[in-house]
């Protein structure tokens, strides 16, 4: 699936690190750094952007912050050799706390939000644009969003200057009809706008779903080492490129850094496909009761955490 | 997905036991024929039919024959509560071998070949269907096959008595442009056979492209639980019946075997997605290579398994 326009971001950093409060020490950052560069990776995501008032630096590692003297100490004082990005989540960023472009390795800021937040989300995004900043805007759990509100999300998205709109599947609950169906939407509120895809692997769908955006479109494509994420994970990157084909993205570099940095990470948190987090994908729900179960004794009776969930006759 | 044509086949002791031998002792094959007789399966797949020559008893275990007797002492004397299916492949069982249906517990016998051996296989079926079985053709390996020979091939089943056929994913290589292509070229081909999907998990693919299959005509679909098989394995069961949504099909008996049989056999063979397996599949190569280093001390060296591989470069 060769595509000019086609650009992949790796966040094995900031989606892996949900599953570690962030606590990855610099060499494995550095291996996932220099991973992407030598793999042709366009940009690679490093963390949350929070403020220091959000969160404690005694309960979540230095990637909750992405502070320039962190990610300076990892790559060095050079011109960072891949695009890097952060993710900023409404309610735990105030602006002030964003340096201009000039004084921060970050090339781009991606926005996260609900679809109520959607104003919010568009003027911090417009803030960071003035920063000099990249800028993307992620709609997460649209599947829980009526027709009405994400349409109104959308009109409101695509009057803003934000060039790039992610079509995000936070619960691992679509299909490739609801794919198809939620590209077409996009595509048609925000003919301008780059359109891209983050996918979650509940029903080990994200390599699939990813593939299905692409052909519908999708330019801008979302990817960890070995699926490394929050619950089941996300699209495994491996696979990602070893799809494209692309002649600017090269395999052995992302193996390298799996086998040697990630692989011991997969021994100490268990992310991935596992029964539970088919259950809520399925159901259509946040993972958090099967990362809670997950964690539990009683991790492998499947048929007890499917009686504790609220309406799981519908699926029985 | 509600279609009243879709019938849905576990194989799991089937493609599960090349992962052990067929080993397995009678409490897993019970608890597998149990699950589904519970959750409304419409086949289960219980090893291989062969004869008693092609195989040595000290080497591997009953599932690989499937004789009556040791059926029965699983499943007793009365009639199946779910039909039973055996796989046979060419030059490893001779019809001689084959009791007429009357006298046996299984309902469909399944006829494994590659395109040069459809002729023989056409054969074995009919002569399977003349002693009373429903019969099914899987041809493997199509994704090594050239167009000419493979339109020959459908050509030669086109022709046959045996009304299922099926598209076989054996190395995990396909894509869903590609399910899409041969599930028109093989509707095409057969317009009055039921047409059937076997997927491999090489690419994280398996469920994805059986619902691919699905929405472009597939109306036998295998699977197995937790995705137990060679390798990376197959479309997990339990997955594709909370796709299907459909009321005949239940999931929480699936969920109880999968957690009271299965998940200890997943501590003890490691099937799955892992990214030797991506390797093999992503090449279009047959996964034994990637099996054989799975089995090695070095099993977690993906690059140098990587550059142990013919033609590497390719996919660098």
């Amino acid at each position: 699936m060769f595509r000019e326009e086609i650009k992949v971001l790796d966040c094995t950093v900031r989606d892996g690190g949900i599953m570690n409060k962030w606590k990855f020490e610099d060499r494995f950052v550095k291996s996932v750094y220099d991973a992407c560069v030598d793999a042709g990776i366009d940009y690679m995501e490093i963390g949350y952007k929070s403020s220091e008032s959000a969160f404690s630096r005694s309960e979540v590692g230095p990637w909750r912050f992405c502070d320039d003297k962190d990610i300076r100490r990892v790559i060095g004082d050079e011109e960072p050799k891949v695009k890097l990005s952060a993710m900023c989540d409404i309610g735990r960023i105030d602006v002030e706390d964003i340096p201009p472009k000039e004084e921060s390795a970050i090339s781009m800021m991606r926005v996260a939000c609900y679809a109520h937040q959607v104003d919010k989300a568009v003027k911090l995004a417009h803030e960071c644009m003035d920063r000099g900043y990249e800028t993307t805007i992620n709609l997460m759990a649209v599947s829980k969003v009526n027709e009405r509100d994400l349409d109104e999300a959308l009109s409101d998205i695509a009057k803003s200057r934000v060039p790039i709109f992610y079509l995000v599947d936070s619960f691992g609950s679509m299909y490739c009809e609801t794919i198809q169906m939620l590209m077409e939407k996009y595509k048609k509120a925000m003919p301008d706008k780059t359109i891209g895809i983050h996918a979650h692997n509940n029903m080990q769908l994200a390599m699939s779903n990813t593939v299905s955006a692409i052909i519908h479109g999708a330019n801008m494509l979302d990817a960890t080492l070995l699926g490394m994420g929050r619950g089941a994970g996300n699209c495994p990157m491996e696979i990602l490129i070893a799809f494209l084909k692309n002649p600017k993205y090269r395999l052995l570099p992302l193996l390298k850094a799996i086998q040697d940095e990630v692989m011991p990470w997969q021994q100490k948190i268990d992310w991935g496909y596992h029964v539970p987090y088919l259950i809520t994908g399925s159901m259509n729900e946040h993972p958090r009761s099967a990362m809670k179960w997950m964690d539990s004794e009683q991790k492998e009776d499947f048929v007890a955490f499917m009686k504790s969930m609220h309406d799981y006759e519908l699926l029985e």
